[in-house]
């Protein structure tokens, strides 16, 4: 391509330079001129470019010489605050929840199951499978491979009530992680400076997701048993939103899950405000003592765009997620979704549809739910004996965490140093409020690994909430 | 959970409908608060829940029934247009380029190399390697496995000149497929409402992502040799834009190489005006005739921030991509994934390094080029021969595209549909375009299947052409 004089002209002087010793003399522009027959134009730009390169350094009135010291030098990136200016919402970098764990440390800050948990040899065989399919080395279509659809679609579909006439396989988008539907449904669906309502405490991802959209949170108090439905009337009313992002199953933080009637009446609330209801069915597959009862199965007009996760009950590494969502809303989204990442990959999802549809699939949720009860009741009679002082409001009957509430004025960030120093992890309960806490709330993770310690980390947190001032 | 007295009515209420023939009458108010031992209200309240499920209708002055009819009903998501009111982009649904192939037809039209064109013994190996890994069961790091992460830098390193400190794998983040990385990068790098300047034509993706982000595009004429660098300087001196993004080798669609010296006079305006080349390498791997040659290995200030995906090489499903950018503007861009999607399976992120350091993977690009080179030549010599009316301004040296013009005043649209009705699909040019078309180019793909009915596509294009009015 680079025919040019000065381009050849480059190639015989990069070649000059490389067998030249450090601190040689370019031959004069006069001499360049003559021996390649070049303009000294041409030799001028020649020589820049190499200066450019790196190659030789011009010194005015003396001459051209090849460098002499070679070795790197700081970079200098203090232009670039200038270019980027301030950011532009509140993105930390990462979540307190993704710390790696130290060695003999007992984890129960994260947010993912331990990986005993997880359906390793379904996991394992599935990829393989995938691995020989047509999935692995062809596009998938911008919505996700049909059956996956169909089988996220029959899911809701199976505990759709009477009369309700439940979503289909047309109706949901593949995402690569919820997170990814989070960004895009409130992009899409809220935009930039527009009100969005969310229940405090709520997920931090989603909080993150908003931020990043620009959205503007509004804050509805939320406990054990979720919202107050005049609560969230009322933030309807006064701020004019059009949507609810929340999680009536198993919240994450607080364990809650809606009652029938609270379900019926925020649905009903949100139809009424022509709205939706965003529902994050997180923890569909971690349920211990009841069964997940989505709210989108009672809808058919639209209003609820209920996305729902296989990542932290097949594996974190098949990251795929759906998203049902009726009417033009899908479109929307799937706009959202074109411009942000076209597809997501076919192997990820014809590995999680073959491992959901084993019938090894049902046995393993139930081995699952097992553990889960086991871990959680090890860990709430672990705080009751050992951390008196801690109120647990609420046993959530499913999901993967506590949210005990410390004594009033603890200070979380310095009891967080406190147990980790004693090797325990925790995560205090700030990144989950909107706004400003309601009280000194921690999240811990029954589902981590090491369930034989959790009186071992009782005992910690109680060490370390006598350790403070 | 719902064990209230409104829930337990609720409860035997359904069953009494369950066992009720459609049509039945329920029980008077009286009779059942009498019965269930509860007050009119809880009564009214539970006959509300069971009309929600659809179960039963009131029917005012007459009595409650269980619903006679139990068919779908039309959704009606009219309401659904107030809500989301209009979008706030130019967000197209699907590109042309992701259709899909009718039986039959040839297909110049896409954006991806034909499947024989593709390692698929290492592929499919690969990721039944990564099953019996780590990876597969796992959460990665946040900005990607560090072994890929190295394995990307080390790719640039390796050309870039004497005197520049190379990248290391501090400086990468690794993204699922590189349309999420146009996404990041033009939210985090531009923002909203901001200048970015693209070369015009340009890479449709791109276009969208940056409406997506709602940055506002300044076109750059860009041609065969790639933009002059004057207009250029121009363009950031009169928008005083700091991004600038462009393919500088194979640009899709012309295929321009940008020269030697034009890498180096736009990295100079860039730094001269403390601004970013956003340089997406996305045919690295795609050479024909030259070798690529990025600018991001000239620049070691950051100017750069270089984006690489192996999608298009090793697999679309292995969709994995990698962005380079040093300094503050890395963590803007981590910042910016984080919030959208947490994190890269691991699971993509191993195999796709298996396959790239596979010693197979050198011969496989071996024979990709040569292949590439048969296919680009069939297709150019079919055009020269049955479509003299097309003007091929520039044999690409790599890439997957041919970017001929048609003759003036062609209706590109009915091109396209005399084309298809006649079994060619071809992609109209505007679509590259980010405003009105310098001219009625259209693209064609020299990658995809059956380069033996290349001149059958030739000859059919010619028809299509001479059917116009």
């Amino acid at each position: 391509m680079d025919n040019d004089s000065s381009g050849r002209l480059v190639a015989a002087l990069r070649e000059w330079v490389a067998n030249a010793p450090a601190g040689a003399r370019l031959p004069s522009s006069r001499a360049l001129c003559a021996e390649h027959g070049v303009s000294p134009v041409t030799v001028a730009k020649a020589v820049r470019t190499l200066a450019a390169l790196g190659l030789v350094e011009s010194r005015p009135g003396v001459g051209t010489f090849v460098r002499l010291v070679r070795t790197p030098r700081p970079s200098d990136h203090g232009w670039q605050t200038a270019a980027l200016g301030a950011p532009h919402g509140r993105l930390s970098r990462t979540s307190g929840t993704q710390r790696a764990v130290p060695p003999d440390a007992i984890g129960l800050h994260s947010g993912y199951p331990a990986r005993e948990l997880l359906p390793e040899r379904l996991v394992r065989a599935a990829i393989t499978r995938a691995a020989r399919t047509e999935a692995a080395l062809t596009r998938a279509p911008a919505d996700g491979l049909p059956e996956l659809r169909a089988w996220f679609a029959t899911e809701l579909a199976a505990v759709a009530p009477v009369g309700v006439t439940p979503a289909t396989a047309r109706d949901v988008l593949i995402l690569p992680g919820s997170q990814s539907g989070l960004s895009s449904i409130f992009r899409a669906v809220v935009g930039a400076g527009r009100p969005l309502l969310v229940e405090s405490p709520t997920y931090w991802g989603a909080i993150l997701a908003a931020a990043q959209a620009g959205v503007d949170l509004v804050p509805v108090p939320s406990g054990p048993r979720g919202p107050d439905p005049d609560d969230v009337a009322r933030a309807f009313e006064q701020t004019g939103a059009r949507a609810f992002y929340a999680q009536p199953t198993y919240a994450n933080p607080t364990g809650a899950q809606w009652s029938e009637q609270l379900r019926l009446d925020v649905l009903g609330i949100v139809r009424q405000h022509g709205a939706y209801l965003v529902e994050d069915d997180w923890a569909h597959d971690l349920a211990i003592d009841t069964e997940p009862s989505p709210v989108a199965a009672l809808d058919d007009d639209g209003h609820v765009v209920y996305l729902r996760s296989l990542t932290k009950s097949v594996s974190p590494s098949l990251r795929v997620a759906a998203v049902v969502a009726r009417g033009p809303v899908r479109e929307r989204i799937l706009a959202d979704r074109g411009a942000t990442s076209m597809y997501v990959s076919g192997l990820l999802q014809a590995a999680a549809l073959d491992v959901v549809t084993q019938p090894a699939w049902r046995s393993h949720l139930r081995s699952v739910r097992t553990q889960l009860r086991a871990r959680r009741d090890l860990l709430v009679d672990a705080l009751r004996e050992h951390v008196p002082d801690a109120l647990l409001e609420h046993v959530p009957s499913g999901g993967l965490n506590l949210w005990p509430r410390m004594p009033d004025g603890t200070d979380l960030a310095q009891l967080a140093r406190e147990c980790e120093v004693r090797g325990v992890l925790v995560a205090p309960g700030d990144e989950w409020f909107p706004a400003e806490p309601a009280g000194p709330y921690v999240r811990l993770n029954f589902s981590g690994p090491d369930p034989e310690r959790f009186r071992e980390a009782a005992r910690t947190i109680a060490e370390a909430l006598r350790s403070l001032p």
